[in-house]
Parts: C-alpha cells; structure tokens; sequence
C-alpha cells in the first residue's frame, strides 16, 4: 500500500518515557519511579476539578457538547474575548495541526525557531510544506524577520515560553516583529507556559486579547497541560479573529474533546488559587536548580517554565547521563534528538528534586 | 486571511443537538428531555468502567501512556491480532481522517456510498479530494465496483451497519467486492455498529482478523461510543495490516486519547456482558419501533444497530416533525441534510421510547 509521499519524511513524535514502560523495561516498582520528563504539573490539578469529574462520571456514554459552551464562556471571561474567538483543541497540539494544516501546503513554507516544539515540523510535513528554521537558539526576531523577507512562509511559529528550552521572547520586540509581517502569513504564537512567564516575569506575558485586537494574522495558544495540571485530560485552546477560528473549525473532527475533559477544564478555571501555588512553589524549588547546577559549573539557560534544560559540558553525554538516571527509576529528557547536548527536567516537588539531585550528583 | 482553497467548499458537521442546547433555547429543564439523536448506549457504561475511571482521578495530570499497550493488548485479545495491527483514535471518527489524510490528496477520489457518514466527505474535502457517491440508497456492491473502474478511487469508505440508514451490507457479498479492487486501493471498513449486527445476523458481520489476514489494504473500525457506552469519552480504533498503521501513524497527534479515556476502554472490555445485555434489550426495543411505525404505515428500513430510520410519507415533512419533538422536549435527528425525509431514532430504554411514541403520535 502507497500513501502519499510527504509520509515518508516524517518520523513520529517521541513522547516521554511514560511510568509503564520504564515499569516493564527495567523492573522497578512503580513507586521507586520518578517522572520528571513530560512537564507535568507535580501537584496535580485542583481538588475541586477531581471532585467535579467524578460527580460527571454517569455522563461518559454521552457525547461531549459540541459547542463547548461552559468551557469556551469561562476562558472567554478570563481573557476578556468572545466565545467565538476559541477553538478548543485536544491538547493546543490540535489547535497547531488545524493551524498548520489549514493554511500551509505542499510548495509554502513554515519559520520556526532552530529548537522548538518537535510536532510543529510533523504537522507541516504532513501538508508537504517546508520548514524553515533559524540558526540562533534562543528566538532572534531579526534573523526570524530576515528569514521571512527572503522566504515569505505562509505560517510563522513563535514558542514563548519555548520547549525544550525555556528561555522566553520579550514581549514589546515579538509585536514589533508581528507588526511588520503582512497579513495574509498566520502568525502561531504559542505560549503553552505562558502562566510561568507571566508571574516571573512581566516583560516576557502576552495578553492574547491585546494580541488579537491588534492583529488580523496571529493566533495565540494556551493549554491545561502544565499550570492547570492536566496533562491527561487533552484540553488546549487557540485564541484568534472570529474569521480565522471559523477557517479552523473546518479542520476540527467532531466531539474532539471528552465530557470529563470538558467538565475538568471549565471548574479548573474556577481555582486560580490553586495555579497560582503551584507556580510559587516551582519557582521556589526552580532556584534548587539553579543553585545545584552553579555549584557544578553547569550552564543555565533562564527558565520561564516548570521545567529547566542543562546544558551539559562536552565531556558528559546527555544520551548517557539520562539512561543512567533511567536505570535508576528516574525519568528526564535527553535532548539530543533537538541536537543539544542537554538534558531537560521538570521541576518537581521538593523530594522529587532531592531525588534527582541525589542521583544526578555522581553523574557529573 | 486567505486559507487553503480547498477549505471553502466544507461546512462543519452538524452534530446532535445537545441536552444544554436545548435547555437554553426552549427553556425546559433537562430531566424533561429525552435525547435519541447521537445514537448513544441508554444504558450508559459498565458499572466497572466509572468505578475503574474514579479511582484514576488523581492521574488527570498525568500524560495518557502514548505506546497505549493496556488497551492495544486488550483488543488484540478480542480480536486474535496483533497489538501492532491496531491505532487507536479520538473515536474511530480520527482514524478515518488519519486514513483518508494519509491516502488521499488533491487529483484522487473517495469512493462512498450515496447516504453515508458524513464526516467521510469533509476530510475528503480537507486534503482536496474529489468524492464520488453511488446512487442506491444502500450499499450495493455491484454499483460500488462500476463505480471503482469507472473513477480509480484511491480510497473506498464501506460503513457496515450504515449511518445514518441502519441497514447492513451481507458480509460475503462485502468479502467478494474487495477481492476485487486493486491492493494500492484504500479499503475503509467502519463498522462503528458492528456489536448490533453480529448479534442480530451473522452473515452481516466482519471479523476484523479475517478482514486483514486475507486483504493487505483494509482497514476495519471499531469504536466504544456506541455499544460499550462510551461516546463522551472518545475512543475508537482501526485495525489493519502493521505497514498500514505505521503510515496512519506518522498523521497521528501524540496523546490523542486521554488518561481517563484509555482506563475507561480497557476495562469496558472486561465486562462484554454488559455490552451484550444492552444489545438484546436494544432489539427488544427495537421491536415496539418497528410494530408502532407498521400500525402508522411509516415503511421501517431493517436495522442492524441501535438505532431506527423512519422515512416519512411525502406529506409529512422531517424537520418539521424534529422540530415540533424538539419543542416537546424529545431530541431525535432529522435527515433532510442527508437528502432524506426521514427522521432517526436511538433505541432508548423502554420509557424513553414510551415518551417517543407518546409525543410523535399526534404528528403523524
């Protein structure tokens, strides 16, 4: 059987060791595993979200409601839009594909930074368009602004906070570069950590109701992923002109968010309080971090996320070091598949944190 | 903004009204309304499944296991397959657009029947695809295979049972056509109801392993939104030879199924009878439909799922009758967009369907 040939250049998405496998391959007990590798919020989700799933747990034979009113009313609320200015997306990784798929093509390119989130050129791929990357690590508007004279792409991504490695753009210089794009190229602004920037630091928050006030071309995303603390239950969100959620909305499967997921999302956002604490704490034990990698001459990059990359010296293997850690039960990211020599680890509660340094220390 | 151009011939699917809709347009209070329009098991879920699901409720952070090997093994016991043989989907609704994004593409054509699915159109229509529909109402093989040499379909869509008509094609008669058909030819089998038609006839059903042993360019669809109670939680699968799944793969969201949802598939299979009781007592239901229409002379297309299609005589008009059940509170769904003067009617439990008949009596 011969699908079409922009399959063949795609290599799937590499997800983080789940609990499971580490369990089936190695043997330990589920308990002696710690999980610090898929930037998942380590306090969980607020208790009244648990509550409220489970009082809806008759509802599960019941199809979700496909216009997602509660959900969309109440994000409405939060960032002071219309309801018809969301798209709700499985995870904001569904919103990118819908992005992606609905505006790029075979023959048009898409601009993203050298290292960014890895789907961003599957989804691409997928539509046979072409990806255009920087050289600079951390986002350069300039060279982003060069790369766009000379190649014109049809969509532009912008990862602020960017995964995998935290450093966040400022946010005056990324409206001055969205400012000078014309307006028939999509501007993707992802900002799936941005509760993390926003309360660290405020030069780096994007408010996606100044942004899309402002410009005709730009989709802002956020998810329930990482802050709201539910990663499992796939709830992420574009925010965008009406015209352009309408255009989205013809890429959307049916029903593509569940009734608990649905129900999660919406009482989520009715305990701030509970993210805003969480947030606190990772920043608290982020300067952990910060504190054990100084102490071993190991390079930070400034994290706007809850989650922070080492950088390691040429000496040390990421690859290595993170199998070694694997064996002992503890799971980070390697990220020599971005092309770092670096691994990236969750900040997790403090006896998660102990743990890792504990078996990280005779590592370096 | 300009999109692609060939988002402009879609219009979104129009789902069953939901109860919250309903409750805000006509005012009345949700337990006055009866839903039979999204074909959802009346009966709800295996006990197991919310018990099972509850105790998972501190997981909602947790991203869903990716490699899926709790469910993939259980159906491939079901089945007698491989777990590599499996994908699973956000309903079997996303393995369809997986299928037909990955096999079909501007210039190629989509092969289905004239009353169908109707989301098999849309992401026809997503990737520029041009759909070619017979013109027999059901499934007739023989038109089917003109249909095929005349147009060189690179993917034919056969929904056994149909939806939105009930009806189901003879198994052999199905086996004998795709012998037929060139293997780089996609073959889509969704069998969405399949749980009813095995039980009620043997010679409509598919065996999945039987299917793909004996075709390498087959792929069968199962989901658990319909017979297991699970429409709110969005799980379905597809079923084919590896090299198929490994190309569906590459056009596959990472985490497409939440952490709750996987929990709530695996253990739904644990419990087949409750899935079994819930299909005889659908049957006996059935039977009340088909004497009730018979005593008003409405003609009853044979059903082989859980749900029934009134065509109406001419002077009664389809809409209308939905929208007057509306007002009273019964949702069922009406078949004008599909070309029909029909209404449909999910199988409800006995009071349910008391309540249907009550209300439409006068309307007929």
């Amino acid at each position: 059987m011969k699908f079409n040939s922009v399959l063949e250049s795609i290599k799937s998405y590499e997800a983080g060791k789940p609990i499971e496998l580490v369990v089936r391959e190695y043997g330990i007990s589920p308990d002696q595993i710690v999980k610090l590798a898929s930037n998942e919020n380590p306090f969980g989700c607020s208790p009244r979200v648990k509550e409220a799933v489970c009082s809806m747990i008759d509802y599960m034979s019941h199809y979700p409601d496909d216009s997602m009113i509660k959900l969309k009313t109440a994000l409405a609320s939060k960032y002071g839009i219309d309801p018809n200015e969301l798209i709700i997306g499985s995870g904001s990784d569904q919103v990118i594909e819908f992005a992606i798929h609905a505006k790029a093509h075979g023959g048009s390119k898409v601009l993203m930074n050298s290292v960014t989130f890895a789907m961003y050129e599957i989804y691409a791929k997928q539509v046979g368009a072409q990806t255009i990357r920087t050289s600079s690590r951390e986002h350069n508007m300039e060279e982003f602004y060069a790369l766009y004279l000379e190649h014109k792409p049809s969509v532009i991504l912008l990862c602020t906070p960017n995964n995998p490695t935290g450093d966040a753009i400022d946010a005056e210089s990324m409206l001055s570069f969205i400012e000078k794009i014309d307006s028939d190229t999509l501007v993707i602004v992802d900002g799936a950590y941005m509760e993390y920037a926003r309360f660290k630091d405020p030069s780096k928050a994007v408010d996606p109701q100044d942004l899309i006030s402002r410009f005709d071309n730009v989709i802002f995303l956020g998810t329930f992923s990482k802050a709201y603390g539910l990663g499992g239950m796939r709830v992420g969100y574009g925010i965008a002109r009406h015209d352009i959620i309408q255009s989205l909305y013809k890429m959307r499967p049916p029903f593509n968010i569940t009734t608990l997921s649905l129900e999660a999302a919406s009482v989520a956002l009715e305990d701030e309080a509970f993210v805003e604490e969480c947030i606190v704490e990772n920043f608290k034990e982020m300067r952990r971090y910060e504190f054990f990698a100084r102490s071993k001459g190991i390079e930070v990059i400034e994290s706007y996320t809850n989650f922070i990359t080492l950088p390691l010296p040429e000496e040390k293997n990421s690859s290595k070091i993170a199998q070694e850690l694997l064996k002992k039960g503890m799971i980070v990211r390697d990220l020599s598949s971005y092309g770092l020599n670096a691994i990236r680890v969750t900040i997790g509660t403090e006896s998660q944190n102990d743990r890792f340094f504990e078996l990280v220390e005779p590592l370096l």
